[in-house]
Order: C-alpha cells, then structure tokens, then sequence
C-alpha cells in the first residue's frame, strides 16, 4: 500500500532537487498540502515560468529571462575595461555587495572537471576568447574559487587571457584556501579584491 | 544588484518549503536551472496538479484526489471492525509495511497542540466520533506519536472512545518515548502492534 497516485508523483518530483531524498521529499509534500497550498501553487508558477522563460545572458552566461543582462547593458560598466570571472550568478552577487567593484563580470557556471566531463567549451571559454580578442578589455581579474578546480580554472584562463593585450590578476589576499567564494563575508572579499596581485606564470 | 526578477521570484518561492532558506533555495533554484529543466518542468506539474486536486479522504482524512481513499474503500478491511488512528499518512504507510494491520485508519493529520491553537474539531474528532457511534468499529488502537503531545492525544481520543462500545488498546511495546513513529523500523514496529495492551485509565 502506497500513498494515492497524485501525492506520490508529488514526492516523487520533489526528489529532483539537490539533497533532496525520499523523507525530505515526503515532509515537502505533506506540508505544502496540509499548511500552505498558496505557496504550494506560486512555487508552481514561478517554476513553470523559471523553466521555460531563463536562458543564459548571451554576454556574460548569467541566468537571466533578457537576451543580455542589466548588468552586461550598463554603459558605465561597459567603459571601465574590466572583466571579472567568476564561477556562478551567486559569486556576482557576493562581489556586487562588496561595492569594490564596477566591471563587467563572465560567469563560468562551473570549473574545469575533466572527470566530469567539463571542458573549456562547457564553461563557454569561446566565448569568453572573442570577447577578448575584440579588445575591449583591459583587466581580466580571476575570482574562480579557492579550490583545486577553481585554481586550475583560473590558471587555464590566463593562459587562454595572456594571448591578448590585458592586465591579469586572480584576487588572493584573504580568501580562505579550500572555501567557497559564495559563503565568504563580504569584507574579506573586499580585501581579497583590492588586494588583488598580477598573476604569476 | 540582485539576480534578475524571475531567477529571484524563483528563490524566493523555494523558500515556502519546511527547513529550507535563502542559501538551499539559491542552490535548488541553480540546480534545476543549470541541471534539470525536465525535473523542474515536472515538479512545476505535479505540483500544480496536487495543490488542486489532492483533498482530505471523507472517512479517514488521509491526503487523496478521491473522495473516499482506497483503504477506506475496502470490503475486507471494513469487515474487521479495527480502526487504527495515527497522525499523519506517512505513518500509515509505516504500519501498513510492517503487515501485521489489515483494518481501517483515522488520521489525524496532527496532535492536540493548545499552544498552537490545535484542538479536538481540527484533528476531526467530531468525524471520528460519528463514526465510533454508527458502531462499525470493535476496537480502536491508538497508534498517535509516543512523545508527550501524542500521549496525552490518545488519551483524550480514548476517553471519547471510551462512550461507546469498542475495545481500546494503545502500541506500546517497543516504541522508543520520545520517538516519531514513522521513524521506528519495521520490526519494532509490527512489535509495537502486536503487544498493544488494553488501555488503561
Ligand atoms: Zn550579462
Ligand atoms: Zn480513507
């Protein structure tokens, strides 16, 4: 004996998300249905329309439901030269609220994971080169994480970065090596920006 | 500078589910996007359908898009005159796994809880009632939760019970004090049922 047919689809499907298992799908399920159905319904939507109306901002790979992003638009941003590379939308956030900095960002959705699969396309580093190649950057600064990947990445990209005209620096000072960009306080990433080195072949 | 309106409408309606905050609800919003747009897409589906169309069983309250739930439906269970009454589906499925149970169930989709404003009426004890005085039932086995609000629960619903002819017992044996039933193994379990004693006043 089972749960009925449409509240076992239900658990079923909550298990599609990141650590999410059998028990924790049940208690979703079972407290959407007997405590909030109007969050259970706006979940719904806002879902349906997440999933078919976001794409990837055709500039800097950020999620966005525009062809290019806010951020990608900003004239002002534009004419600072400065790219910052970062592994996902939630480090340009944390970056953002430091105030340190006004550049453009390109969001790499990932690290290189040659065990994974991910290769240097995957992270849209193409892209990423004929940005480069139109010259219109002059600082290329590496904010992947601290990790093993994320250094591995952020060496890959200089070199890739290191064929144009550009100043290269990977920030340094104060992040935490083994962290994660995203759970770093903002003011330790302020110090990791600003007292960012170039970067060392 | 936030995330774009539809990326952070979708964070923001991840967080309508229990134990879930602004960091999971970042990372399953991510996840789905970068990673699983079919999963998304579905649970979107059956979440929309389910908030519709799943309601309480009319005889034993159990989540369901029937009127009446298969269990309750059943010709062979209603002839054993055993109702069984738990807290929440899930514990239901518990019992029903370990065999041993084959009557009906009363759930109470909850326990008597006067802080929080939980009284006999929400855990549809005037639905239980009724049907204790149409006397289908022989016994009644109080099967509520062994912490302090599921004891003192069975032992208002057994002095109600108590007006009518029926037989109460309460699972004992085995069930760890303090513990959630849907959380006790199988075997514990089907010894918890099988050792239930009389209740005593
Ligand atoms: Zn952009
Ligand atoms: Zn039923």
């Amino acid at each position: 004996m089972k749960f009925s047919p449409l509240v076992q689809e239900l658990i079923n499907a909550f298990k599609c998300l990141p650590g999410v298992g059998a028990k924790s799908a049940q208690r979703m399920a079972f407290h959407l249905l007997e405590r909030n159905r109007i969050g259970g319904t706006k979940l719904a939507e806002s879902l349906a329309k997440a999933m078919e109306n976001i794409g990837h901002c055709r500039q800097c790979r950020t999620f966005t439901e525009q062809e290019v992003c806010d951020i990608c638009l900003s004239p002002k941003r534009q004419a600072r030269g400065q790219l910052c590379i970062v592994e996902t939308p939630a480090d340009v956030i944390a970056i953002e609220q430091t105030g340190e900095y006004q550049g453009l960002y390109f969001i790499l959705m990932g690290h290189l994971s040659p065990l994974d699969g991910i290769g240097p396309d995957d992270l849209g580093l193409d892209i990423l080169e004929k940005q480069l190649g139109q010259g219109q950057f002059s600082e290329v600064i590496l904010a992947t994480n601290p990790t093993v990947e994320g250094e591995a990445t952020a060496h890959f990209i200089a070199e890739l970065a290191n064929k144009y005209q550009v100043n290269i620096s990977r920030i340094a000072h104060g992040v935490p090596v083994g962290g994660e960009l995203e759970y770093v306080d903002g003011n330790t990433l302020s110090h990791a920006l600003s007292g960012r080195k170039h970067y060392s072949f």
